[in-house]
């Protein structure tokens, strides 16, 4: 309370002057000149005046903060919110194009390569790395490798895994006839929340712009897999696929509106999980190297038979996951074979080195089990470095 | 001391006659012979020879001790090392047939049920169920079904399941033409521990009876996939297929001697994955009607997306469990389309109704990809549940 008062012992000036502006008051004035007043009461009206001011002024600068406070809880909550819906980190896989090169018929080339796109659908995996396990094998002209070309497996996989997670209906403008898509439409389908059928209502919808004049001004048409076109907020070259915010969905409308944004908006606000990026990468070292990530990945977990006990192992709250999958000969070979590798053992590459299934029955897990068997067992722990509170366990750098 | 002393205050008599052979020794007759003795000198002589020899039966005892003691002890570490090695309980899994008639080709047909073994097999899992989900629908012929005939998925399922599990050199006595394996060829292998080849060193091997002429008083033959036939302890029909505990590996012999043991044994003894049993089940009630174990299952878990996180749930220590996976409509369908089960809801028929795969990204997950994540989570629980020394979790009925 003093220090509220302090304003009248600092500018007394300024305080006359205000007074002065209570005692212009038409009210004020007529009470005044109504009433002969004594000095003692003059004054006295003047403090009550003064500490009615004050008052007023407390209770706005308490409304004020108040206002501040809820602001400011309200923002602290949507953040949260934010944290709790979307999902800022990223979770990447890396595996050999090499084991499509061991099926035993085309039709089951092609099916090895549809299991390895579901179970990056079913454990939300935001990116995958194809690499070429035999990087200097191939150029070792004296191995024997008959008519077989070891390379087609990389090429045939990324092409397999880029159809299947493109929504249906945008298959045809980006994915004319190749040999390598033959029997894709034998493959079972994604079925991930991107790909949408006409009736479905969502706020983000996959899209390829089209090759339609549009009036000045206006940006470029987009079809988005809905009955009508999409306006965007920008001019974008036709065939373009694009991620767009649909500004709203009201029917009467000729076209729809819509806004372009990040592919990982729909991630990072909403949670959604919204397909995967293929990647091929010429040897395993690219892996890394390559990382489309800024500060590259900050979390590499390689997966063999010879790895510790995946339920000893905590991980840390990371920003850019990735686990690493070998081919028929483990990972081991992998790296042996690849000679930017400053070291054979894998345990040295990788921060952590998990074997998934210890105790196995067989004697051989294969790559595409491997997938679904590693990620079963890690999601909850990816889940729950970051759900956690526990400092101890590190922060991302 | 007492007690050791108890003989010779028993049976005096017997005391007397033993000392008496004591005395017919040559040696000590001579030396009392050579010397005149008193009386209390005979006597002083008598007691020291008492005494020295049940001094030596007490030295024998405590030998005869020490011996029980160490047998004891030695037992006691075989069974602990049995107890470690062996794997006294067992899993099963059951899964409706019907999973099979939604595949897009023959051959992607039987590579699901490659698929199903496959997953079995690296999770030792060590009955296979497969149940007719369909078991009512199908007596309801207002239901279109056009030329499929929805049963076929079940018995084909059953006979490539049976099939892969058989070392491959018993398959040619077992697996006579059948379309069902048509495609079997170029399934994945098992690659199981009694996939043995010739050279391979095992204690146990399955064998098939031959008919071949035996001598009187001996055993049938049976080829276990060795170079030699063996010689069985007893007499078994032909073409029965038998495990056998190798009694000796000596090649010089003409035949090998073996002995016909429980299929349990290698895993109840040395904790070896020895396969899976395959059984149909007419319908889901049939699952648990029919279980070949004395008691039924004491352990029952069902797996569904409406089931309850899978990390939230802590498994009991049990005999025999049973994991029990949906088709294409989920196990709800299963359970509605069963007359005999008292409720239809899945959740009051198991005793764990879990959710495999919380957060999935696939708005479906495939039954043959719910076995890998199902049995990749449970698997840890399954192993604590037996490792565990914590009575708080229950001990099996």
């Amino acid at each position: 309370m003093a220090g509220v008062d302090q304003p009248g012992f600092k500018g007394r000036n300024s305080l006359m002057a205000s007074e002065l502006s209570y005692r212009r008051k038409p009210s004020s004035v007529s009470e005044m000149q109504q009433k002969k007043f004594s000095h003692l009461e003059r004054k006295a009206y003047k403090r009550k005046l003064r500490e009615e001011k004050l008052l007023a002024e407390m209770r706005k600068q308490k409304v004020i903060r108040k206002e501040k406070e809820e602001k400011e809880r309200a923002e602290k909550e949507q953040r949260e919110l934010k944290e709790r819906c979307g999902r800022p980190y990223t979770v990447a896989i890396a595996l050999p194009g090499s084991i499509l090169d061991n099926a035993q018929s085309l039709e089951l080339r092609a099916y090895l390569a549809g299991q390895v796109a579901r179970a990056a659908a079913v454990f939300n995996i935001d990116e995958i790395v194809v690499f070429d396990e035999n990087y200097n094998a191939k150029q070792d002209v004296t191995e024997f490798s008959g008519l077989k070309r070891s390379d087609r497996g990389n090429t045939q996989l990324f092409h397999i895994l880029q159809y299947l997670e493109c929504p249906q209906y945008l298959r045809k403008a980006f994915f004319p006839y190749h040999k390598d898509l033959v029997h894709a439409g034998l493959l079972n389908p994604l079925d991930i929340p991107h790909h949408l059928r006409e009736t479905d209502v969502s706020d983000y919808r996959e899209g390829v712009t089209l090759d339609k004049p549009v009036k000045s001004g206006k940006g470029a048409y987009a079809n988005v897999g809905l009955k009508k076109d999409v306006v965007l907020n920008m001019s974008v070259p036709p065939g373009q696929r694009v991620t767009v915010k649909l500004a709203e969905q009201v029917t009467e409308k000729k076209n729809l509106n819509g806004v372009v944004v990040s592919p990982n908006e729909p991630r990072e606000t909403a949670g959604l999980y919204w397909g995967y990026t293929v990647r091929l990468a010429s040897s395993l070292s690219q892996v890394f190297k390559a990382c489309p990530h800024p500060g590259g990945y900050d979390l590499t977990i390689g997966t063999s038979e010879k790895g510790k006990d995946v339920e000893q192992v905590d991980l840390p709250r990371f920003n850019h996951a990735i686990i690493v999958f070998g081919g028929l000969k483990g990972l081991e070979a992998s790296v042996e074979a690849d000679d930017k590798m400053q070291t054979d053992d894998p345990s040295e590459i990788f921060q952590h080195y998990v074997n998934v299934c210890p105790k196995q029955g067989s004697r051989t897990i294969r790559t595409e089990e491997a997938l679904l068997i590693a990620m079963s067992t890690l999601s909850p722990k990816i889940k729950s470095a970051h759900t956690s509170t526990d400092n101890s366990k590190g922060q991302p750098s």
